[in-house]
Parts: C-alpha cells; sequence; structure tokens
C-alpha cells in the first residue's frame, strides 16, 4: 500500500476500506507518511467527503492510535457531554458537578478556544491554581474520589488527532463533517465513557450556521458513536446569541457559580438542566429524561452540586474560595457600556462577532500562540426579541487594556440589528436526534 | 497575505489574482511556505481548476524563480519542440538536427523517463560519453558552435517547477492541464526561445487519451505562451500505437539514424518532418510551413543534419562514431519474439502497456530511482491495419535479463487487438491549433 495511490483513490471520489484509512493514520501518527502527503489526503477529503463507514473507520483509527482509558476500579456509567462551541457556551462547567453529585462519573476531556470561541480549559484556568495538565494516573485519582475531572487532552490521548489537527488548522481543512466528526469523536471515545450527549451549536455565532448542516453531523457523530457500542444522543440548540448572558473566562465561571446556586439567565439554566439530564437517563441513573431533570434540579436545590464543584476544584489544585466569594476570579480594570445606536427590537445578531470582539480585547486568542487575559469579559443585556432604546446599554465591557477598545465596542454594537416590530425568539433546543 | 487563506481561497473556488500566485510560488521556493500548505494548494487546485489567468500567472511565477536564459550573441531565431511524451517518441533527436542544420538555433531543455514513457535525456544517454549535465555556460558555448544543445534542467533553471514537480508525483497531483502547462511553458520559456511548437499526443500511450483534452491543454499552453510574447503552434498528434518501430533508448536513437539517413518508419520520418517545419515557419526561417518541410527535406537529403548530429554528440562529449556505425550503441544480449496469439487485422493497440513491458525489463523506471538499461528494446512488426497470422511476430524484445520475460512477452501480446475486418488507420497528425 502507498500513500500516493490512496491520495489519488480519494481524489478521484473512491471509497477507502478500513485497512486504508489504518494505514494512513497510523503511518502518519509514526511518521511514516509525511505531512505533505496527510495534507493533499485531508484536501481531496475535504472537497470529496468521506461516507459513513470511512468516517467510523478514521475515528477508531484515531483512537486507537493512543490510549483508551477505562476506570474499572470506578463502580457505575461514566458519561459525557460534548459541544461544538459558541458564544458564552459554558455548561460543562455546570453540567459536570451535576451529574458527579447525582452519582454518575464524568471523566471529561476538553479543549482551548481559538477564534472566535473559547474552551472549557481556559475557562477553568482563570480559577486561581486550577490544574487542567494533570497525568492520566491523576486524572484516575480525582475521578475516583469526586465523580468528575477536568483535563486537556494529553499525550497518550489520540496522539493521531492531535497531529492531524494542526495540520488541519494550517491546510484550511478544519470544517469537514467526517474529519470533525473523527476528531471529537475519538477523544470522546478515547474517555472510557458508555454514553455521550451531543450539544451542536446552530447559528450565527456557531460553527454551523444552518441547521440542515448541523443534523448532518450530528447524525454522523451519533452513528459512529453507536457503532463503538456507546450510547449517543444530540441536541441541537441555538446559538444565533450567546448562550446566558456572560463571555470572557472569569466571567462565564462567575454565571456558572449563578446557576450552580440556583440563579443565573435562564437560557443557560434550561441547557444546563436538560443536558443533565440526558446524561442521567443515557447513564441509566434515571428511568426517563424527566427524572434525569428533576434529579438535576435536585442537585442544585439542595447545594450538592455546588459542593461538588468545590470538590473538583480544590482537588484539582484550585482556589475552591471563588465559589462562595467570585470576587477572588479576575477581576477587570475597568469596563465601559456599549449604547444602542437606535431604538426598535433586537430582530437578531451576528454573535460570531461578540466573540471575535473579546478576542480583540485579549479575552481570547486570535491566533494560537496568544495568551488570554482571564479578566476581559462581556456582559450582554439585551437578546433577541427585547425592547431596546438609543443610548441604551446593550453590553457592558470589561476589560484591561484599551488599545482595541473602540474597535471591539463597534463591532458589538454594528452586530446587534435592531427592528421595528417585536421578534419571535426561536426556541433553545431546536432538535433533538438519537433518542 | 497567508498561504492558509489562499488555500481556502482555491478550496472555495476562488481565483487568485496574480499577487496570490506569485506570494505561493516565491515564497515556496524560499521555504517559507512548507510542503504541507503547497501539497494542500496543489490538491485544492487539481480538484477546483485554474484559469487562463491564474495558469498565465502560474507559468510566470515558476519561470521567474529561476534564470531565464538569453542568447543575443547568437544571431538568428531560436526555437524548439516539446512533446507531452508517448512510446517511441524521439523525434527530438531528428528535428534538433534538422533544424540547427537549417540555421536556426535549437537550445533544448529536456526530461528523463517515467512510468511507461520514455525521456530525451536518457536516449542521448545511451550514445557513449553524451553528457547531458552541462553547466549553462558550457550549454551557451555548444550552442553558438553548432547551433543545438541537450541539456536537462539545471539547478538555475525554473527550481520552482523542479520542487513542485517533486511534490505533484508525490501527492498524485500530476495530472491536471494548469499544472502541467505552468510545468511545461516556465522550463520552455526559461530556454530564451522566440517560438515553440508543441507535439501534445493523444491515444492509449499518451497522458491525454481524448483529444478533446489534449486539443484543451494545447490551447491553453498556446495561450499562455503568447501572453508572454512567444510563436506557438501546437500539433496533436497520434499516440495509439508506438511512434516509429522502435522503443528503447539505443533502439530508438538507431531508429533516429535511420531517419537522418533519409531511411526508417515513414510515420516518424512524416512527423519529424513536419514539427521541423513548423519549426522553420516559427522561426522566420521560411515564408510558409511547406517551404519548411521542403528545407527539412533537403536537409536530410544533403546529409546535412546527420553532420550536425554528429557534430552535436561531439560537443557534448559523445562518441559521435555511431551515427555511422549503430553497433557501437549498447547491444542487448539477447532477443525473443512475441508471436501473434491469433489471426486477424490489428484493430487497436493498449500501447501505454508497451512502456510498461519495455520498464519491466530494465528498459526504463518503475520508480524514479532506477537505473536504466539502455541496450534493453522494442522492435514492433505490426502496425494499427496490418494483417497478422496466427504464430507470426507481433514485436522483437531485446534484453538482458529475463527474470520478467515472461511478464513482458504477455504485456505485449495482451495489448494488440486483432479483430475480423482490416481497420482504418486515423491519420497521423489529427490537428493543428494555433496557425
Amino acid at each position: 500500500m502507498r500513500a500516493v495511490d490512496l491520495i489519488r483513490k480519494k481524489r478521484d471520489s473512491g471509497e477507502h476500506p478500513r485497512e486504508e484509512i489504518d494505514f494512513l493514520i497510523a503511518g502518519y501518527t509514526r511518521g511514516d507518511i509525511p505531512d505533505y502527503q496527510m495534507a493533499a489526503w485531508l484536501m481531496a477529503v475535504w472537497l470529496r467527503g468521506l461516507s459513513t463507514s470511512e468516517i467510523a473507520a478514521l475515528t477508531e483509527a484515531m483512537l486507537y492510535s493512543g490510549e483508551v482509558l477505562a476506570f474499572p476500579e470506578i463502580p457505575g456509567k461514566k458519561v459525557d457531554k460534548h459541544s461544538t462551541g459558541g458564544i458564552g457556551d459554558k455548561t460543562s462547567l455546570i453540567l459536570a458537578p451535576i451529574v458527579a453529585a447525582g452519582g454518575l462519573t464524568v471523566p471529561m476531556i476538553s479543549g482551548r478556544g481559538l477564534g472566535h470561541t473559547g474552551g472549557t480549559l481556559d475557562k477553568l484556568e482563570s480559577i486561581p491554581g486550577f490544574n487542567v495538565n494533570l497525568s492520566l494516573e491523576q486524572f484516575r485519582h480525582v475521578l475516583k474520589q469526586c465523580g468528575m475531572g477536568l483535563i486537556g487532552q494529553t499525550r497518550e490521548i489520540a496522539p493521531a488527532d492531535k497531529k492531524i489537527y494542526a495540520l488541519r488548522d494550517a491546510t484550511s481543512t478544519v470544517e469537514n463533517i467526517g474529519l470533525i466528526c473523527g476528531s471529537i469523536m475519538s477523544k470522546k471515545l478515547a474517555e472510557g465513557i458508555d454514553a455521550l450527549v451531543l450539544d451542536v451549536k446552530v447559528g450565527s455565532g456557531a460553527f454551523m450556521k444552518r441547521e440542515e448542516d448541523a443534523a448532518n453531523l450530528a447524525e454522523v457523530m451519533i452513528e459512529t458513536g453507536r457503532r463503538m457500542g456507546k450510547k449517543v444522543v444530540a441536541l441541537i440548540t441555538d446559538m444565533d446569541q450567546p448562550l446566558g448572558r456572560a463571555a470572557g473566562h472569569a466571567n462565564e465561571v462567575a454565571e456558572c457559580i449563578d446557576v450552580l446556586n440556583g440563579a443565573g439567565p435562564a437560557d443557560l439554566r434550561e441547557l444546563s438542566l436538560e443536558l443533565s439530564a440526558w446524561m442521567f437517563y443515557l447513564g441509566e441513573r434515571t428511568p426517563s429524561v424527566d427524572d434525569g431533570r428533576r434529579l438535576a434540579q435536585h442537585m442544585i436545590a439542595t447545594g450538592q452540586a455546588k459542593e461538588k464543584f468545590k470538590q473538583a476544584i480544590r482537588l484539582q489544585g484550585g482556589d475552591e474560595r471563588v465559589v462562595d466569594e467570585p470576587h477572588r476570579l479576575p477581576q477587570a480594570r475597568a469596563q465601559v457600556d456599549v449604547l444602542s445606536p437606535g431604538s426598535g427590537f433586537i430582530a437578531a445578531t451576528n454573535s460570531q462577532n461578540f466573540g471575535i470582539a473579546l478576542a480583540i480585547l485579549g479575552g481570547g486568542r486570535e491566533k494560537k500562540e496568544d495568551t488570554i487575559d482571564p479578566a476581559v469579559g462581556l456582559q450582554f443585556h439585551k437578546r433577541i426579541g427585547d425592547r431596546v432604546e438609543k443610548g441604551e446599554s446593550l453590553a457592558t465591557i470589561r476589560y484591561n487594556a484599551d488599545a482595541r477598545l473602540a474597535e471591539a465596542k463597534a463591532l458589538i454594537a454594528g452586530n446587534y440589528y435592531i427592528g421595528h416590530a417585536p421578534q419571535e425568539k426561536g426556541p433553545l433546543i431546536r432538535r433533538i436526534l438519537g433518542a
């Protein structure tokens, strides 16, 4: 078998049997196949696509390029959630404590933010002392003690994905359903979980702008997970505007604490409960999703989820006092309001640009090498359908450096679209697939 | 400007302005753009195509990546021919002496063979002592003395092409009209010529199997050459069967000498005269193509072309005695006939496989690193339309090693298609474009 022939085959719309995918992924991971051949193959894949069985083979080849975790010493089911990302999407920090407090184990391997989207690891690191770089042994220890653990992709987990992802980023071959599925699912299946809830975002702040594309990606991930014997359900959820009211790292952690305290914005609370409910149900902790929702609510109402979050922070080296005293989170030096340029009703937002505004202010990464200022944040006051008067505050910017403040303000103000009539808000949860 | 954005643009069917092509080619040649980004771009180009103006920009960027020759000290026009290659295609060794003897200068930079096609450089090296690796200074000296010179691509000539070609070969991005045009024309335009005659082969032994594809490539090359102020004409010629009767390196040189002696097979003679005629005409040596044909015939009839070939061999370090004593060329140890498995008329050949049979016997390269046995050769006895009896010889194999002889024999016998009725032979010259 030669890589050059497999590149030609995909270029000419051929379908690879499992052995060919294995040859490519194993060879590339070992370094026998050079970057330039993988890059050509990835572009051929981007333009020609992968079949469902090719995607399954790719996912498995990437999964087995590294260590696949298992926790036989921890009783009960292990479950996780993965989101395709968006603005203010912070549910992991809420549902992991809820689900762990409810008795399941959540071994969560997360990523970092790039461009307009934030990353769970970066958010956690805004908690003083929090260490996301645990060894697998430490991770296992934390999981055993408190039922949840939050780490980044280690060298041992899906090394093929790590190498291929860096190459995709440099060769404009990121946005392809098969490659995305392989990347996500190889990491998630390496966690040793029994069930996975997918939160596939759709809208102006999401990677997928059209609901059909989101559903398509969801179906492929469900199919791939099931072929590997996992329970998988996907919620297609709204990202036409930020989730909750807060964006930015410390800012989002504070909002998660609000929700764990039984408060916080309704949309964030609703989605966190819904995702937790599905995790309880798929993890066989409750006989129905409704029961799962009630259990999740109970974990918040009794303060058990909040205590679980404190325990997790402590076990990963963080300062758990932030949960009761959120002012201990990094605070920005100054704040300024973004004023509405007109009166009317918020008709839509191009919320991807809110994420870019945040990155411009240092609260995100424009390039991979950028460091993040965790104190920088945005607080959104107006949502789709809300009445707004000219000069009223649309959002508050919390910032430290004002070099690009005007640019960020303009980007936020310019991406709220104001109409004359009140707008019907779409549902937060658009569809549930695989149920 | 960033390579990753230009890759995305081509992936999404965008058209590059000249500055973007320049950025990619210059950056890649310098080493600022890595192989993997160029590989992804090449695959996107392969699948999305290049516009005429992109091809022109690509060709120029590759041309100016290196030295562009000029021979102001040599009076008169400089002309060349390029063929897209096929089985037994050896006209360069005939027309260069004819045209140089006729008073024009032919600064010919040629290539090596790979797979089923032979290369002019390899054929020349079957002449004992012949050196194709002249420095540009030596090349200039030879050209000045005898009006023709035959060398390989030096480091100075179109280094971008050399680097890109190697990458295309490893990434299955060879067969694309824009990339082929850029590769051919950047080298040919670097020769400092005034006019170029293209011999675009079509048929079972050619890269282009369909006449429309060949015509399309020809049009693109004509257009590109003309944008650079060159006279360019293309002949679309038959490659449904080998050109002449001989394939293999020493074997083909001997057949060229036959033609220069006024003998040799009719098709090879006709095509060599026709190409020479166009070179004379485009080089303004004769007022018409017909006059060019007469001049070419005259150069053969008077022995001037043959004497020119001897002079060229001598000046490039070769043993010119081979011209009068062809037995001084490498000779194979043994020979065997390939017998016809049936009776009837030759209806067609899949002549690409004759080239592969030759390579199998060591008379060509299966891989780039292979060395060639110049004595190995094929002599074809039957042509399309010929009557053949069962057991009659279709071709003679001249070989040194018999390890894969049976395989080669079967490949030759199996690729003559024998029908019941006499077959009309198609014309040798299918079309002339750009005239």
